[in-house]
């Protein structure tokens, strides 16, 4: 076994990327969804997202969101934006960080922002000159590790694009594998080109999630994004395509010896009432099987 | 990343360990599922159990299955048995090997098979002497990673029990995660004590399987037992808690360059029918996603 890191930090999605695939919840179960979140140990959730409340009526009312969390001091709150109005309501809103995302594929940009990769990194300067290193930004690259509609994304053109974002002025990148194409050999050869100083955001797409984090701890990588319960997936079929479920990484880190600070048992009690908010049962495999401690005859 | 095998072998299990545990399906269903495994490029396939008809009724008419399939001289049809008289049957029907169940939890043995540990090895001891080296008998080990009733199962203690398998004759041993409890660091910590000459039989219980395959693999193991769709999980729980679908290993050793012969596409083949057959969707992910390989404006 490869050396793996003594700790990595984890940064929970699920009130933005996760919540934002369900149907609209009211702000005060939103509230009530960041507040237990900011109990478990975890010290960055993405919260919010500043974007058209017509576009994505599950995310209306971020500001709102914000005010009226009561904040933990150790847990840093960071809302997504998709523009420089977003980037500014968010500053408003006094948000702890920002995320931005980026796409590794033309299409996928286009389809899903209607722009351009080019139009969004320019968005993503705009973003970091307006912020003027008051804040941390995050940017997301999607379909880091291959798109639907282009195919591979071969690990030089995402080194590059990596590079170019560095020079805007970000203070993290996060590769996202959007559509659950990456394997630990893919892993391998982005980390190649990237260095280890990214994080990860992996997907259920293809059961895949928890064999690309340890290919990325055994490569050094701390940082990863998860979403409690395994929100953001299609409601339709648990456990099949969302994002990496908090509970499942932590489960798997507390066993082989990482260290993340989060308490799982404190994550599977937000199950329960994340369960009735959403209307179906959630993804996570650990929320559904229970942790491996459990035994037969425990409750 | 450590290197890993260049070639694994798969045996498939789902027309036994997978059709046990859902609604029985007729012979001739059976028959033709194993003759489109035998197609695909896997070698080994377990295709039925001798085992008591009334405690088992989709397992019932073994010798009909062995007699009605065409075999294909490249595959090996191996049965399960519980005792001896199972292992005489399987000899009868010209099967090309066994395999015969141990579980490294006392507990489970006795709630699974009404025998103890001491029992079910007195019981291989008896099948070798009896096949007297005519057929090759591998032994599976169950709940080798942890049990649901007793918790942690040591790797001492699964080292002494695989010691005093390799003792009583058999030819392989193979290392069951019954209740997915198994870790990168548990599969480490058990190879420690067994070496890497054997196999392993992974679950998706909590959603581990790859991990744990992937684990193995730099470890040097170079033997999986996989079902078809997943075969063998809760039929209402798609994905939650079977076995190792085949496809999905497939999926990553092909994308990671270990070869193993099997031809993904047509066991995805398979996956229609199989879907039909046993009336509800199967568990694989690749079944659900399809390959990486498939872009979205694909048919």
């Amino acid at each position: 076994m490869s050396p793996l890191p003594y700790e990595v930090s984890v940064r929970e999605v699920g009130p933005r990327d996760g919540l934002q695939a369900e149907a609209p919840v009211s702000v005060g179960e939103r509230v009530a969804l960041i507040e237990a979140l900011s109990g478990t140990g975890l010290h960055t959730i993405e919260a919010v997202s500043f974007v058209s409340e017509k576009a994505v009526p599950s995310m209306a009312g971020a500001a709102d969101v914000m005010a009226k969390i009561q904040r933990n001091p150790d847990v840093g709150y960071v809302a997504l934006v998709p523009n420089l109005r977003g980037a500014q309501a968010a500053l408003e809103a006094d948000v702890d960080g920002l995320t931005v995302t980026v796409s590794a594929s033309e299409t996928y940009s286009q389809k899903n922002t209607n722009r351009s990769i080019a139009e969004s990194m320019t968005s993503v300067e705009e973003i970091c000159d307006f912020v003027d290193e008051k804040l941390p930004i995050d940017v997301v690259v999607s379909c880091a590790f291959g798109s639907p509609y282009e195919g591979n994304i071969t690990a030089e053109e995402l080194g590059s694009l990596v590079r170019n974002i560095w020079d805007t002025g970000a203070t993290a990148v996060t590769l996202a594998d959007t559509t659950g194409m990456a394997t630990p050999r893919r892993i391998d050869d982005v980390i190649d080109e990237t260095g280890n100083d990214v994080g990860l955001h992996l997907h259920e797409t293809r059961g895949t999630a928890l064999v690309n984090a340890y290919a990325g701890l055994q490569r050094g990588i701390v940082r990863f994004d998860t979403s409690v319960g395994g929100l953001g997936g299609s409601p339709f079929a648990a456990g099949a395509s969302g994002n990496l479920a908090t509970e499942d990484l932590i489960h798997l880190l507390d066993d082989i010896g990482v260290a993340t600070g989060v308490d799982l048992a404190a994550l599977l009690d937000i199950d329960t009432t994340l369960a009735a908010m959403i209307g179906h049962p959630v993804a996570s495999r650990i929320a559904a099987a229970g942790p491996r401690s459990r035994l037969a005859d425990s409750p």
